[in-house]
């Protein structure tokens, strides 16, 4: 964790499992602090309570559970929510208060959260709060459900002379599709920044990283990225308008991509990645259109999961999106062979059309598409869709 | 097929496998006639073809290929979709005129047709056309790709004191989502009614069928729903405010959804239909929102799959829709079963959740979701998500 932080993650006794299912992130001071949230409308009641909490554009922790995601719970379930941040608060002391506490829960939904045992794990974590990256460590597999990994990474940078880090974690690996933050992200830095210049570099970051992934285009009810500054690397606070604040920015948004990266790489049932590549679009919405479209569709997922160069499927995706399209100006290439120009068929010999096939056995397909309209470009991420899918998927309860 | 029209199906060899592969419906004489097409912006050549055609709001004929599409064949695609009509007309000679003749494709995207196979396949079908059952089975069964049976059904119902008739086929069984007509349906009927009612009947009853089923949320380009009226029963022409029209009406859109039905029962991969009623909406627009996300997610649609009670991916299939919500006033209720009351879990007995989920396990889940907001409803139909989905889709080039 960057300086200022400490982190830890155990077993409190959620998960049927016996794997661990608590986590802490606790800043030494109050923080200034923004967040984004699920567009869901059924939130879960963590991600209400984080929310009001951050009205204040401050922070001094978090407590995370998963196995249970405390939504559909009613007013007994925004209770338990706000009992789990003061306690953190009380353990803990000044000068930490109740509302400096952003709770989160992922997991099953429509369960009452195991109040008595996350109390008792609170307790047993707070002793083993530590600076070092086994307790990052600890922390990160303490949020996961289905992942098959835990998530991280850090980003190191110099403003106003002096060394700044931004470390993240994350968890998701089904119920991610774009539309907000859509999965539980906790970042921490030690850069000096005021709320209101974090929370606007973070809309940028979330909106260029995780808003631009696709598992399965379901949105869950329960996720959200937080980001706490300590200021604790002692430069001057960060202005709107310093050239440290754009490369603040920056940062960020690179350690976002690289967990959104991490989070489909972990996608349910996954065995190849593809990113798409939108450019000459009418508008920067126009291209997120298609790049939404395109890494949701089933049939592209599934033609990416058998290798088959099938562009029919993109056109049909592309057409769908609802974006501005003029067929006879549409440009497709996969895998760097070109498929579809001007809206018509690129002719192949055998041998050119086994090497595409074989080019798309490759873990990661790049397949870009231009539009020859404008200037709108996107990057977006996606994963095959397969038989494991469906194995986790109609045999785990969520 | 009702009276005034014939119609034919056979083998012209498009399709590897030798199975049929095109059909034409013949009209007596010119016919009042409708269409409703695909909303792709990267729609087919026949589609762009037949949708010029019907502005005149009168045909005779149609002629359909499967195998492949005619989509993404740029200016010679649209040649060949106008030649397929003209050799029609040109066969069956006065009085009808190439643009009394509706073109449909329906395969692979990105293949020019096989133009002599397919003029010489409309050479040996012409002297074939017939009233017969055998002969509208047979066109049934050409217009089909992926489908695993063909899809036909009957209406008859007495107007101004005649036996009137409505008959209908169609193709569809991937690519399969909401959005206006998203597969082949050829109707008939020997009605007596002026085109724009039959527009706006037809618009109707595809508004409260096709577009209330999904298979996979994708939309294909070559999508058509096209209605001939030859008004051979003999009655009166309809007139806007016959009661004879609301009835005509109704018959329509009874056989469009009994046709849906057979679509998504066709669903690649099903194993199981469920039916979604939405009540207590804001608006029937919410209430259309919640049943596409609700039968277009991928985390229900594995649940229904593994006759899983997973009723939070309810939950967040709602929430996400984008309809208005008041979590506290939501009720779900699956396969008779209440499992979610104002927001919160209902409580069963280790006995009831068996009989829950043994219930699930049958061939049709009802699931009723009520907002308790206002009148706006909805029925919706979809079918759950297999592995022999992603086998037929990850293996098949469409």
């Amino acid at each position: 964790m960057p300086r200022g932080f400490r982190a830890a993650g155990g077993i409190c006794g959620i998960k049927a499992s016996g794997k661990p299912d608590l986590a802490l992130i606790v800043a030494d001071h109050p923080c200034d602090a923004a967040g984004v949230f699920t567009t869901n409308r059924m939130p879960g009641a963590p991600v209400i309570v984080a929310r009001r909490h951050l009205r204040s554009g401050r922070a001094m922790a978090i407590v995370c559970n998963s196995g249970a995601s405390n939504v559909c719970t009613g007013r007994a379930g925004l209770e338990d929510a706000r009992a789990m941040a003061a306690h953190v608060a009380g353990t803990l002391g000044r000068p930490m208060r109740i509302g400096d506490v952003l709770p989160g829960s992922t997991g099953v939904i429509g369960h009452r959260l195991p109040m008595a045992k996350i109390l008792k794990g609170i307790d047993d974590l707070a002793p083993r709060l530590s600076r070092g990256v086994e307790a990052d460590h600890a922390a990160a597999t303490a949020i996961l459900t289905t992942d098959t990994r835990s998530k991280s990474a850090l980003r190191r940078m110099r403003l106003g002379g002096r060394t700044v880090h931004i470390g993240g974690i994350a968890k998701g690996s089904g119920m991610i599709a774009p539309n907000m933050a859509t999965m539980l992200v906790f970042l921490t830095t030690d850069a000096a920044c005021p709320a209101p210049l974090l929370r606007r570099a973070l809309k940028h970051a979330v909106d260029q990283s995780f808003n631009r992934i696709s598992v399965d285009h379901d949105t869950s009810t329960s996720d959200m990225v937080l980001l706490l500054a300590s200021g604790d690397s002692g430069h001057k606070p960060l202005r709107a308008s310093d050239a440290d604040y754009a490369r603040f920015s920056r940062a960020l948004e690179s350690i976002c991509m690289d967990l959104a990266e991490q989070v489909v790489l972990d996608g349910e049932g996954i065995t190849r990645l593809f990113e798409v590549r939108i450019t000459g679009a009418a508008s920067v919405a126009d291209a997120d259109r298609i790049g939404h479209s395109v890494t949701g569709s089933p049939l592209v997922k599934t033609a990416i999961h058998g290798a088959d160069p099938n562009w029919g499927r993109l056109v049909m995706a592309i057409g769908k999106s609802g974006a501005r399209v003029r067929p006879d100006r549409v440009n497709i290439t996969i895998a760097g062979f070109a498929v579809c120009r001007r809206g018509e068929p690129v002719k192949h010999t055998a041998a050119q059309h086994r090497r595409l096939e074989a080019a798309m056995k490759a873990d990661r397909i790049i397949i870009e598409i231009d539009l020859g309209l404008g200037k709108g470009q996107a990057r977006w991420l996606g994963c095959d869709l397969s038989r494991e899918y469906i194995a986790i998927n109609a045999d785990y309860t969520t």
